[in-house]
């Protein structure tokens, strides 16, 4: 099969792979229909993480079940498929608390690599959810989304208890933070504030349902944001960047006994515990266990009371994954879809 | 009158204050009946943290209603209170939500200084609990500690989320520590373990419902409570150092998804915010809401379903203040009572 491999830094290409095949009776192998290239692959990309070899990536997947292993039950060739870029089993302690990304079996699907044809998934039945039917071609962005970048921005949400009454901040307008926009709306927040600076992904942040902008950065931002609120600061903040800079701005706009949820994966960043200490927020974040909210999420995609396949600006075949790589690289694409 | 003032590090004199007065009409000054010295005051009294000049001390505090300003109208001289160590309207939006250690109008009451015969207590009616009666005398070293160290330990419970069918883990013996174990077991927890290599507080850890105590710390410790919870690790954790070492043991010794509840004072600290990203857990702590729990901590007092004040193992004249901190210092002594 054909599947995206990075040798070096800015060197995606796309390469013959061994088709995979079911390797524990657990197991099942999809037929993508589509995938994308995350913001977290930016950072081997860019060379920031570095990479040991040719590593295949990706970890975002919609497709059709293929084949499935013996002792998978739930599941049938033909059906499409959502999964999330942690495999778990949905039956230990952690998993049926709501932490799937911490399963104690979980399997990290990038390691997989699904930017491909085909993909293994192990623990498919706790890993994949089918969606009631066959989706219109239509709908399939917006499914992909739900596979990472929305559920991860919900889960965000979530954690930063997003809901009525509340004023919500967002740090970062990339298709995650953009998505936490969208699920703060959803969870019925009053006020949804995004920090942007960027006018394509405004008008994208106000279609999902932000009512403010600020487009200052750091103290300055907190300092906007304390001025929308009456100087107490934000109840929920989404942070979906992960330098120290996100962070700390998303410490300072929460207000005291507010909640920040945090889900930019972590780079180099050190919390100050007195500072921490004092601002009295809750914090909660990491990687998202997206599992979690996959069935809501088809079910509010196929109803269509949500449609954040538009975060997508930027459709390419398979073949062209290099080209996409280098339009999110550059910030000409906001969220690249590859068709299958 | 006559309060302990901090004059250099191990300095500790109790000399000649000036009285008290009603500053603003929302003032009260109270004739102390009791008050305490706090593991939070060594940071100072060790040098540790600097002083200016010479310091007042001391922030807990219970006595009865001396004169009241003429805005206050919930209390009248006479009534015997207990109040927090911040003092809080209890009516702005942040002190409504539960956080009033972080009110908009809050004043630190170590800046007044406790350990003395008298105390202006500002905010009175938002900052002050007015018992249901004159307490018996034996009642009187609880609610002392419902003002500072009871209440920050239930704060920590609370705010990892001790319950019902969880392993609370308690990282730190001192006061605050062991009525975190008295919290988690009055919220239900099933089990309740706490780290302390100190015989006598180990067995009133266990009479405040400890089921297991651990004598290793750091990394040991953390292995410790995994082998106890199947590898997982606690749901709930309470935190009440305040050290990097403390931090993180907390923070390893919760499950993924689990909370941690953090009171120490941070000395220091440093988070790495990428094992805290996929630590996967809630953090939630800072100087303790006790006016939040006041009204239930003084109910459970009054109706001895608890007796929190059993963590005083030394009680001393005002007069002998030098000695409560020598003794605390040296850690001949938990947690030290100055009777007024």
């Amino acid at each position: 099969m054909r599947g995206a491999v990075l040798h070096a830094p800015r060197d995606v290409r796309v390469e013959d792979r061994p088709d995979p095949t079911i390797e524990k009776p657990t197991d099942a192998v999809i037929r993508l229909a589509a995938t994308c290239v995350c913001g977290s692959d930016l950072w081997p990309y860019r060379g920031i993480e570095p990479i040991s070899g040719p590593t295949p990536m990706g970890h975002e997947y919609v497709g059709v079940v293929e084949e499935v292993g013996h002792q998978v039950t739930t599941l049938t060739p033909g059906q499409f498929v959502v999964g999330s870029f942690f495999a778990s089993d949905n039956t230990c302690e952690i998993c049926q608390a709501g932490h799937q990304s911490r399963c104690v079996h979980a399997e990290l699907m990038g390691a997989i690599g699904t930017q491909s044809q085909y993909a293994r998934i192990p623990l498919a039945d706790g890993t994949l959810v089918a969606t009631p039917e066959m989706p219109s071609e239509d709908l399939v962005p917006s499914l992909l989304a739900a596979s990472d970048v929305l559920g991860t921005g919900w889960f965000a949400a979530v954690a930063a208890e997003a809901g009525p009454g509340k004023t919500v901040a967002v740090v970062g307008d990339g298709a995650v933070g953009l998505l936490g926009v969208l699920a703060a709306q959803q969870l019925g927040a009053e006020r949804i504030v995004i920090f942007s600076r960027h006018e394509s992904r405004q008008a994208l942040a106000r279609q999902f349902g932000a009512t403010d902008i600020i487009t200052s950065r750091g103290d300055d931002g907190v300092a906007e944001i304390k001025e929308l609120t009456n100087g107490l600061g934000a109840h929920s903040v989404i942070e979906a960047v992960g330098t120290q800079e996100s962070m700390m701005q998303a410490i300072r706009a929460t207000r005291p006994g507010g909640h920040v949820g945090y889900v930019g994966v972590s780079h180099d960043v050190s919390l100050p515990g007195g500072e921490l200490f004092f601002s009295a927020v809750h914090l909660h974040g990491g990687p998202a266990p997206v599992r979690r909210f996959l069935p809501d999420l088809i079910d509010r995609i196929y109803t269509r009371r949500i449609d954040p396949g538009r975060v997508f600006d930027l459709t390419l075949p398979l073949q062209q994954a290099a080209e996409g790589y280098q339009a999110m690289d550059q910030r000409r694409a906001t969220k690249v879809l590859l068709t299958v």
